[in-house]
């Protein structure tokens, strides 16, 4: 039932927003008959302007678009909806605002149980996920756990960097903190998703969109780059 | 009372471990006759090899260095400690371990009350301020809180990094991290410490060390830069 397809990054360098996924959308949400979808814009703070944004871009792609944050009831709202995105912006206060709403089981429930669509963007894509254990944000609010929606059983990282051969910067590089997650025992698979790239998953088919290779970074292995659509449903059964 | 040295980050471009800092390290020690010092390896996972490297380099500046994690007890051994450098890596790591071994008000209270010397690279820097929630660490682990030990009332967001101009990376810049902070109520100034950049505090007297500007966000203002050497002592009293 599960139907998912989590995107690195709403906006391209030059393009607009969601203009470089919006194909892909499209035909995600057509095949389910889907005409309006629920937004969810808790990652940003102002969430009347971030709704109309996404409102003008839905429309454009022939969708109607309500923001949860509008509806008397988020719980109510998720659990009539006929398919949800969730935008990026600062995973933390997303994920806080998920729980203190109470709708991260709703939106699990929907989305395993009864095959609701969900579209995730960037942080939308980390809650999406087993954990925000990867995220690129910083910690600006605390959750209640850094366990996530849990749709796959694996971690990804959005806007995922190679390191620049140039900089003289001696932070750690992307590569370095994911495989300090991966010093602890028992941690999931990481998919480092570029910018440009997405993720589609129906059932238990995971399929790498978009024109770039991702990078799979599994504990104590060393990372592999995977060609554009490549398989990647491996992920689900690790 | 309060002696600390928080700096921006252990290795600048091209140099090595502590090299950049050497001399204020040997000056701020010296004031306080300090002959050992004991270090917390925590924010990295191979502790042995971290506590070689900090030991190699405080020898050559001429004192002795312990590793709290060769030692029985962690809360006796910042007991009795003369001074106290809590070394970079991982913010989320270094925090959680501080609470699991409960050691957090243990150091605040050798510092504040005694005057033990504080000395912070990176992570321990941040873990040395009122919380981590302007590190830019992954969230690899779930610490019980994001408050730290609370030395000063103010954030650090160490490798402070400028926008680079000729990025096509959509991620969100430094600046917009920190702003996005920012729009809680009650947040606190940051201090953007670029890298080479050190905080010196004694008493209630802050100053800037090193040969670069830092950056001072406060909410709901423009964010202000400040030369070299310049007096920080208002950030105590925001
Ligand atoms: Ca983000
Ligand atoms: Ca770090």
């Amino acid at each position: 039932m599960r139907k998912l397809l989590l995107i690195s990054n709403s906006t391209i360098h030059g393009g607009g927003y969601l203009e470089h996924c919006a194909e892909q959308i499209k035909q995600f949400l057509s095949k389910s008959n889907v005409k309006q979808v629920l937004f969810v814009p808790y990652a940003l703070h102002d969430r009347d302007n971030y709704a109309l944004t996404a409102k003008t871009a839905f429309e454009k792609m022939g969708f109607e678009l309500e923001s949860i944050h509008t509806q008397p009831s988020p719980v109510e709202a998720v659990h009539k909806a006929e398919a949800v995105f969730i935008g990026g912006g600062n995973t933390f206060r997303l994920l806080k605002t998920l729980y203190d709403e109470n709708i991260v089981s709703e939106i699990r429930k929907r989305v395993l149980e009864d095959g609701m669509p969900y579209i995730g963007s960037s942080a939308g894509t980390n809650v999406g996920t087993i954990s925000i254990s990867t995220t690129n944000d910083m910690p600006i609010v605390y959750p209640p756990t850094f366990k996530a929606i849990g749709l796959v059983p694996f971690n990804i990282n959005p806007h995922y960097l190679d390191p620049d051969p140039n900089s003289k910067h001696m932070g750690e590089t992307r590569e370095t903190r994911i495989k300090q997650f991966h010093e602890a025992e028992d941690t999931p698979p990481v998919l480092g998703l570029r910018e440009g790239s997405m993720l589609h998953v129906e059932d238990d088919r995971v399929t790498l969109l978009g024109p770039l290779h991702a990078r799979i970074f599994q504990r104590g292995q060393e990372p592999v780059e995977y060609p554009p659509d490549s398989d990647l449903s491996f992920l689900l059964r690790h």
